[in-house]
């Protein structure tokens, strides 16, 4: 097997998504991580390459002559992992996309719809394997989820319930005595955040999970968002018209009491209804019709298909978010080596967040935003 | 303690929502059903009666007879219990409101808004006690969750997200194959139903818990309602501006595979939060802010207050629907035995849905489907 | 339908299982309470008898004056409820077998081993419909339980895990630094609660559940009782051989933190697996071999049969214990009936707790009490 | 930060085990895998070695070999893992502890109390840092349940329920028309596997698992073990008595139809109890005394101390099995390489199975089957 090289952008080592990204790579033997420009500060940049084996040459001051020296080598990367701050992905992207480098970028893909598709437009001249990392659809069981509703066992769609609240920010409400500035510095301000907190960082995942599973787009959007005396949302209630007529709500907050990560959905169709909540990831709830629901769990013999690949330990040993990123990459560093190789990737190869999800993604936020700011109007993305 | 006589309208053998009242009016040892027009059917209406026994001559052919006959009698009933199909409840109510009668009503009240404030006007005048039967508020651990909220546990209110979704409905639509006709009849029909199915039946119920506990009310909704080719809606997404400012969303549907009868409040303040489950109802998750979640049990030493004076029997012996719909009556009972010797009800006594909870009923289904016919424009209740 | 009349030992306003009785047994629209002995104390009796609309003179000042008044009336009770303090029930049973009474008596039955041979073999002599009030058999989802046992969907039994854990005396262990006094008086002494109090009052309930649902008994039991201090035991685990060889392990406990009313059976076959918890009542889980967990519900299309004879409400309208007892009462009423009118009631009408399960009850207490005072050696009921 | 080199003994590319233990290894940046005898099988273990970066030289063709080879290098492995068949554990074992490498060895660690001594004894000679991969003690909040036990929180322990219920081997039961073989070739032949199979294989977790929380010990077991036609046990049931005096029940099964890999602990003391369900391994259910039950997560604010500092991503984000597993590794590894920079490993670097925890696994297998064996007698490990 094809070893693979890789460069990380961000990601020190206090910063939690490198890390995970990492992580979820090495469960790849076959894979190396070998430059990066991991912080702007050469201290913090130097020390997470010292730990990570990368040759100080190859831990660049900044991206840019990342991107150029990298381009110069003869054993140069072979893809770049990006996870710095929202509203820097952009430049980096398009950096890396001049070069003819192949990409991962984080969510959300960057901050506005007319730089998600400059992207689209660049990468698809580059020919370059992209992916964004939603990382939740690449848990087994919402592979296992899309592969029922691919075989027909959920109807059609009538109805669509998913939310994701968190709680984490509630201490920055007016009123509730905050001790902690958690909602502060670059995650409040706008000029760094893009025009979306709230939905932007969670939302978004709502969005990407249901069209995973579903293959439905968001039509139309009617929102009513939260700021409580902040520039940037803090909830967010969303109707929503998909692209199949059928109807639906999603809700994303970071001041929901009571849930640390809640992401859930609920899809309801005329033959079936299923049910997955990322905090038990390893089971899904399906309904068919007229009968009593039941609980599938990955591993279990009557878990076959795409799920049962993804399933590295047996049945009831937690597979959870490192698991979920590694499978992106599962995916995506097939494709990669198929690319390598001058073969196609196939249809499974390419089972991971494409470029094309991380604009639907910005297009998505845009709308919810805006039509929060226009009284819940009905807003096309 | 006081005997109290009451009569049925409505409520054969046959009839489910009869037998659930008369069973919560048992839980009453000093009260006896003794007049009634249970059924249009000769037959039916005296096979009821002699198996509720119920005195032949007591048994009325219409329900005009009933007002008529009971309001000449010394003995007459103390106050009537109207358990008809919706569309009839208007007209009921008023005979019996006319005669002076105090009346517990089915939900919803009636079939128009001009009705409901024709019978609040009425009542009023009139100076009778008035029940409209949401019997959820009746369970002990929804009252301690108004309790909860009214000692500041809760704090102020930023988010609310409940649900009604039911599944028994789905063969109605188009490419289920149906089998059965359970949308049909006088259910599927505006002219006997009213405006609105599922909204009505069920919506109506969210409505008035989360109002119960919180005491706030319906201040604007945005709703897209699927009537998927019938003419009354089977499944209801609202987006919901409360009283008090803040975002929500109800969600009610009568196809939703995999929910049996799924009401589900969750309450969001900037102290703490709430939820309660009707299918488990005897439990209330409670989490304080900066705390773990916990659940707080019926009967248990530190739930106290007025979920423990409701409290039958000792935690873990579940008590349900029929102590819920009790749980009414106790407090009915307690004001009507009151107001019958000529006192003042308490507070306490009166904790149980009044009228102007059946009118804001009224109000509110009628505010989702107008705004559902009119692309979820913002409708005040 | 016949009407019934019945009268009740013990049970004043203030005891609770009293009241339970008398709520279930009301579901029933023509029963009657006429008779009683509430209490021996002449206020607390009539005040009781006064609530009931039982006539004073048919209040009687001691159990065996009302054995023998009614038992010279024309229109004497059909049946006696006994509900007083466990040591009294033999005598109390005695005295209205001997007047040739029907009986429906609180569990345990007796004291020893030797009284529930008596209590038997009077029993049979008078032929008299007697049930002991085992009341969780009564549940829908118990009956259902049995019911896919009977069909053959768990196969051969090969090992049941139940238990019915409490935490309700944990203030009267040493150390503790108790306030209350819950575990004292007449509970916690054996001169009046028995040899056991935990088991007695708990343990006996997993034995009966078990044996409802499969039909097994115990061959034998080695047990490890807790006694902490006290005079009785406060907690006790049990390794069982089931009758039909297959093991298990039974615990009951009144000193479990965190359990309010834990009784939960597990069932395993070798073609499928159940699952019940007496604080979720209305779902069982269910396993298929080879398949997904499902959760059934009581009142859904896929629970025929029995389950769905006993369903008052639609699903997910939960009935709890009230209900459960009202089901044991629904057969017994049924049995009785039949009696009255000469006729032989049916298997079905007898699907009540009793006199065999009453005695096995009491045997399987005083194994276990003998072998936790035997080194857990194991011993035979 | 000190590189570290090891072996692996055992764990071919097809092996679950060997997978674990490496993807573990690998969240330690500065950890390599050297050296290896993956398999007996050339082709298979130079096929792994290619996959994991292994040079060919050191793929050797035995362990004896790899011991002796690797003891004469310069660059010799720091420690080696043992992940090769029950039966082969002690001679692989002893080999490498004579060369004086410090050693990882999957549990159980050896066949008989003889060995395990023997083991014990070299080790202490040989002075290496020795550890046994019972791998649950790793999951954060299991260490966060140690911590609250370790704080007091609750009490004195006076009783523990544990199970590890799974179903996979139910095809093998009389009856059940098998299809498969799973129990078959060595795992159900005891020259191979030793005298147990369930309970070496799932039982002996929950001892270490109790142990590691409450510091308590086995102090009699008195067993009913079921074999089902087989030359090992695939069911057992335990009584326990615990070095406390407390009483307790464990159960184990690999036949349990609906368990996939249940392990869960209950542990009830004076003042408070805790509840762990390895398949939902991120909260713990914690009730202090008079209190209502709380769901504890990892990484929640309320949640500090050792199990925060165990926390790698934040809360909601699931960390499974290979977490845990990889937090035996961040103890292992630290304490290695104080050890190997001639430093005294911390009390919490050691907070990994010790060799006297593996000693202690064996003795327990063995007192169980000899009880079995023995008609339930009460037998000391």
């Amino acid at each position: 097997m094809r070893e693979i090289k890789y460069g990380m952008v961000g990601g020190d080592l206090n910063a939690f998504i490198g890390k995970v990204h990492r992580g979820a790579i090495a469960f790849d033997p076959k894979t190396k991580l070998v430059a990066g420009c991991f912080s702007k500060d050469h201290e913090k940049n130097h020390a997470t390459g010292f730990m990570m084996d990368v040759p100080p040459d190859r831990c660049y001051e900044t991206y840019k002559e990342m991107a150029q020296k990298e381009s110069e080598r003869k054993d140069k990367i072979d893809f770049v992992v990006i996870v710095t701050p929202n509203i820097s992905h952009y430049e980096i992207v398009m950096e890396f996309l001049d070069k003819g480098f192949n990409v991962v970028c984080e969510k959300p893909l960057c901050s506005t719809v007319e730089q998600a598709l400059a992207i689209q437009k660049k990468a698809e001249q580059k020919g370059v394997l992209f992916a964004v990392a939603y990382a939740y659809s690449g848990h087994a069981m919402v592979k296992h989820a899309k592969q029922l509703f691919d075989e027909g066992k959920l109807g059609k769609i009538i109805n669509i319930n998913a939310e994701y609240p968190q709680e984490w920010l509630i201490d920055e409400l007016a009123g509730t005595e905050s001790k902690t500035a958690k909602f502060s510095g670059w995650r409040a301000d706008p000029k760094v955040s893009g025009v979306s907190n709230c939905v932007g960082d969670i939302g978004s995942h709502i969005e990407h999970t249901i069209h995973y599973v579903t293959g439905l787009r968001i039509k139309r959007v009617s929102a009513r968002t939260d700021y409580f005396d902040h520039d940037l949302d803090l909830n967010a209630n969303m109707l929503i018209e998909f692209s199949n007529g059928s109807s639906g709500m999603f809700w994303s907050s970071q001041v929901a009491i009571g849930h640390t990560n809640g992401l859930r959905i609920r899809i309801y169709g005329t033959l079936g209804s299923l049910e997955w909540y990322v905090e038990a990831p390893e089971d899904l709830k399906f309904t068919p019709r007229g009968e009593a629901p039941r609980k599938l769990y990955r591993g279990a013999g009557y878990v076959k298909g795409r799920a049962a690949e993804f399933s590295r330990i047996p049945a009831g040993h937690m597979e959870g978010h490192y698991e979920a990123f590694a499978n992106l990459y599962v995916c995506y560093l097939a494709a990669l080596r198929k690319k390598l190789d001058g073969k196609k990737p196939s249809k499974d190869d390419l089972d991971f967040p494409s470029l094309a999800d991380g604009v639907e993604g910005v297009k998505f936020i845009h709308a919810v935003i805006k039509s929060g700011k226009n009284d819940s109007a009905w807003t096309t993305p």
